[in-house]
């Protein structure tokens, strides 16, 4: 049987890779764009990429090479799976290379720093490709479980149904499983404001603090994004999904978070600096946390977790003074502000 | 300061216990009833609930009486917080001293069997008020978490928002913060559902599965939720908040819920009557399974994660079975059904 699509994968770390092992289940043919040569070679040669997934197996229909030009001959989906903050400058790189009417998907869970843009947004910046060519594929999908075939659910959001139901075909299998959103804004700011919540979350768990708690700054920190992500267009129901409580949910339980860890030392007592000067990679809700409150302020949104998370790491505010000041808000209706 | 209101407690478990602590510090006058004189003299003479809060200090104010009539005298609320499988005869044994224009408050997460009633259902059948007198207290709150006055979020619900609005009052501490919501129904669902979503949650850990499979069933389990929370008269929007969400996520990652123990046996591959034999208590959800999905299918409504656990309990699907049959259902949107 030859393959429905054609898919590039721009992007050879543990999601970019792990991608690539489930699209090429799914059936659909995968070139896997990588920048170092001995990467690829260890993809081609012996199906594994000893840096991101070491001892998991890649199918054999993964191949991958260096040069961008040929992934992405007669490509059906151009999937993004580099950092955020870089996406622009490689899509200048790759536009030449880009075929007409392929369908742009974004891994990627960043806002860009300066600009405040969502990743669709970058990609509409440079392409200048319309709303029905622009997607994202978000939700819980921590790599390493995904590179094991566990079972997890993931959302394929585009504006265009469509298009949504044909990169949810490209990519669906009997261990991930894809539903359709034609609400891509709001699947990209789940993907964004759940860090921020992961690191108020770490915070408590570093107080000393239980599940209640933890459910605690969960929920509410959803109902704040839901109030931002209505400010913005999106469809409040898409945080009750896959991109919103289901992302936030794995990030806030898993111990591989970046973010959750970092504010655990934040919790325990140990200031900014110290917590950074021990972090290898700064964790994505540290750097988003203020563009988001911008976001907020702008659209005239309370969003009281991630005031207390800035106010923490930029303020000077200490955990017992946040956490305080979250609780002794004036008594309100449980929803409100949407 | 005399205390704005007075509030009656109708039991001396954990949460009863604990909740009279709440109120008494939100300046509520309170008093507690148990059953057992020796439980009763242990709150009034040393402050202590030795069999379920064992080294807790009750506030001085929470006063214990194994007299029903007592208790109830000039209770501005009568809050329930007996087994939900004997409020129904409990009631009728208090009827003669409730006072009239008290408002009812459950605290309790049941659905009565044979009759698949909600607890606010069972009140109104014995005691005839009107909808403008009935509440629940719910929301993520293991009770020993809050008996240290660690900080949680409840919420209090009645169709009548004045009502909820001094139940809100009654209960708000610096370590409670309660919201009000008018949705009596979808908040009790919430509670019920949620045992039934912990115990999948446990057959994927036992399974081996990671946090993925665990938010995706959390995820998809508020999504079908959602889907006979409506066909039922709920609002959608109270699952995506403290009632639903923030309950569901607080008892699926406790490792005190005995719902999600009890999946996790048989996710392991034990039968269910090698659990059954093990455990002391049988898990709300086992109960409450059956009549869940005989609710849905009266109401046309999908719930595949319900039929899945029902499956396994009641007609020897196995777990790899029932994950199989979730993960390979047809290709969905990722709302339908509402």
């Amino acid at each position: 049987m030859s393959a429905r699509y054609r898919a590039a994968v721009l992007g050879g770390g543990s999601w970019g890779t792990t991608f690539s092992m489930v699209l090429s289940d799914a059936g659909t043919e995968v070139s896997l764009w990588a920048r170092r040569p001995e990467l690829v070679r260890a993809v081609n040669e012996r199906h594994t990429n000893p840096d991101y997934l070491p001892g998991v197996e890649l199918p054999a229909g993964v191949r991958a090479t260096t040069d961008a030009a040929e992934a992405l001959r007669g490509a059906d989906f151009v999937v993004l799976a580099v950092p955020s903050q870089t996406l622009r400058a490689n899509l200048l790189d790759w536009v030449p290379h880009i075929p007409a009417g392929t369908t742009v998907v974004s891994l990627m869970k960043g806002i860009e720093l300066g600009t405040a843009k969502r990743m669709s947004e970058v990609v509409t910046d440079v392409l200048g490709v319309g709303p029905e060519r622009v997607a994202t594929l978000t939700g819980p999908n921590l790599a390493w479980e995904i590179a094991q075939r566990q079972p997890a659910v993931a959302v394929a959001a585009c504006a265009d149904q469509p298009t949504a139901e044909r990169l949810q075909q490209a990519c669906m299998t009997p261990y991930f499983r894809t539903y359709t959103n034609t609400d891509l804004i709001g699947c990209e700011l789940g993907g964004a404001v759940k860090n921020v919540i992961a690191l108020a979350v770490g915070v408590a768990s570093g107080m000393g603090f239980g599940d209640n708690a933890k459910a605690a700054l969960i929920t509410r920190g959803l109902a704040e994004t839901v109030r931002l992500a209505v400010a913005l267009g999106a469809d409040e129901h898409t945080m009750a999904g896959v991109a919103g409580m289901g992302d936030l949910v794995a990030t806030c339980n898993s111990p591989l978070s970046r973010n959750r860890t970092f504010g655990e030392q934040l919790g325990r007592g140990h200031t900014l600096d110290e917590v950074i000067s021990t972090t290898r990679q700064t964790a994505e809700g540290v750097k988003s946390s203020e563009s988001i409150l911008q976001l907020a302020t702008a659209h005239g949104v309370e969003m009281p977790i991630t005031e207390a998370v800035v106010g923490l790491l930029h303020k000077g505010l200490s955990p017992a003074d946040a956490m305080q000041a979250l609780m002794t808000r004036s008594a309100k209706p449980e929803r409100y502000g949407v």
